[in-house]
């Protein structure tokens, strides 16, 4: 039996152990930590290739390219992780530019020390939300750093997709009179994560909304292909989504605090905590902005899609040359809607 | 003058201060991070379009998706820095494919603490390095960990890349009788870093090669479009990049010592710290294999590309079961080149 052989035969034991720093250093151990883990769980054709990248093959269509750095505390957390959130957040960034994501990338830094099981849980976690969503993770990368230069483990996805020839989603397209419509409730995945962060315990639960949006958003064009803008409020949250399409697309925005969707439990620990709702991440829901004509029709489509049931329509564009998004509160008041200049919540994704 | 305003008017100053926990959470201290540093620099209509990621265009051809995370230490070296090396590294892997690199996406993992100044630098060196290459940076993420939890900036790239449909190119095409070629020196990269990184004062600066290789790439394929293999041998060296050649193609190798070439001030740095330089990363160097019957004219119009100038044939492959890579020496034995297992140099890139 060669060396080689001899590690065939045993590729399929349980991983054991921790990340060393010969596990990013080229040689050997690095290229059994690839066949092991990442080959064996990913398990595709691309990925077999073995080259420098992957192979993908031709495009029909315009491509879109999203990129993002995962580093949520705690990797694990109710309604996900850190692999599943690293698949769901590039796929939803892809999505958002109303395109059909095709593949994903991965570049994963190591710490040092860093348990080899937990890893094999994350890439597990992984691999099953890129089979879900039906977009292959086609090639990656692995570094490691040593001990108390990272935590744990860093993940950056990068996905392509291709768009439409009649399809023009951009956060610069809304217009005076558009309808703003979000597809769920706001703040479950930050109130989770930092539930879990602080050892909160809420009666209730409080999961993570992460997940896939591309097939709601592939409905909501097929029933309107009129959608004028889409965007998931990530970090900086609802307010943080409106202020920025507002600059984009020189507009204001009315919302009505009545209308947007928030559930009780997320309200109640904003309300203990001190957090305003409109303020936290979200990762499986997305903001569209519509012709009013188109509104009831995509509402109605969105609330029809496990994805999009609670959709909700919150307000509208209007005229305003400062770009202000501003609320109708509960009590009947008007607030400006500001774009927080810091931080309620670090490493949320 | 409304806030927004306001910004826009001071957004020509220079960046001071040092990153904190705002600058990756998603409010407008990021925005007007991402305005001041990288919109700025790197400065291109994709980056402009502003949503959650670029709107590319088509393409003709098969398309090519790779990606690298940078984590080298020290960030600033003799002949680079991180962001030259996160620009090269990714275009050079999809070069190894036979693409033609076309775009270049971006995620940064900041430490709190770490010098704006120093990310801008950062920063403008790799929009240079793109501009130069030709290949833009057209989306990006960053994310900032607390100061203990990263180790100033990392940078993840990943690449995208068309395919001619006659190319083909892979590490599992190398026949026996076929050529083995390198592009150049050998170790410059890791004895670059190396010497920085422990203060080692040599007679000559030893600068690391980092720099693109695809105008070589295409300039090779173009003379000899039957090319069979092409890697870039960074971590771990040639004697890994060789190593996973003769495994992915099942053949073994014989190089001989005496035609690998290697600067006498790398050779002598090896010799003082014990390293040898087969298992050094380069990274602006590659390996091709092709026919025999090719190699001439391959070699000559390598050596005519000022990224090839020290090219040389160093060996062949040849038909063995083991896929063993073996070594004729200096003094005209034999030996194993061998994959190490574990590391000679960690962060290296």
């Amino acid at each position: 039996m060669t060396a080689t052989d001899q590690r065939l035969a045993t590729s399929s034991a349980p991983v054991r152990g921790a990340v060393d720093m010969t596990h990013g250093a080229g040689g050997r151990a690095m290229a059994d930590l690839i066949r092991d883990v990442f080959q064996k769980h990913f398990n595709n054709d691309y990925l077999a290739q073995g080259n420098d990248g992957a192979l993908l093959g031709k495009v029909h269509g315009r491509l879109v390219m999203a990129t993002d750095a995962h580093v949520v505390s705690p990797l694990f957390f109710p309604g996900g992780d850190i692999g599943a959130l690293a698949v769901h957040g590039t796929i939803n960034d892809v999505a958002m530019m109303g395109a059909r994501p095709l593949w994903l990338s991965a570049s994963f830094i190591l710490e040092e020390g860093f348990s080899l099981a937990a890893l094999e849980k994350i890439v597990v976690s992984m691999a099953l939300a890129a089979r879900e969503a039906g977009v292959p993770v086609v090639t990656g990368d692995t570094k490691v750093v040593e001990k108390g230069k990272g935590d744990g483990v860093f993940i950056s996805t990068t996905g392509i997709g291709v768009l439409a020839d009649e399809t023009d989603v951009s956060g610069s397209n809304a217009r005076p009179g558009n309808a703003i419509i979000v597809s769920g409730t706001m703040g479950d995945h930050g109130v989770a994560i930092l539930s879990k962060r602080e050892n909160l315990d809420f009666e209730t639960e409080i999961t993570s909304d992460s997940q896939p949006l591309h097939n709601l958003v592939a409905a909501m064009l097929a029933a309107a292909p009129g959608v004028r803008v889409m965007r998931d409020p990530t970090r900086g949250g609802l307010s943080a989504t409106l202020n920025e399409i507002a600059q984009q697309s020189k507009a204001g925005m009315v919302i009505r605090e009545a209308d947007v969707p928030v559930k009780p439990e997320v309200a109640a620990a904003c309300e203990l905590l001190g957090l305003d709702p409109l303020n936290i991440a979200n990762e499986g829901k997305l903001v569209a902005i519509c012709e009013a004509a188109d509104a009831q029709v995509l509402l109605a489509v969105m609330q029809a899609h496990p994805k999009g049931r609670d959709a909700a329509v919150i307000g509208e564009v209007i005229a305003d040359r400062h770009a202000l998004v501003r609320m109708q509160t509960r009590l009947g008041g008007m607030r400006v809607v500001d774009w927080i200049a810091g931080e309620q919540l670090p490493r949320i994704c």
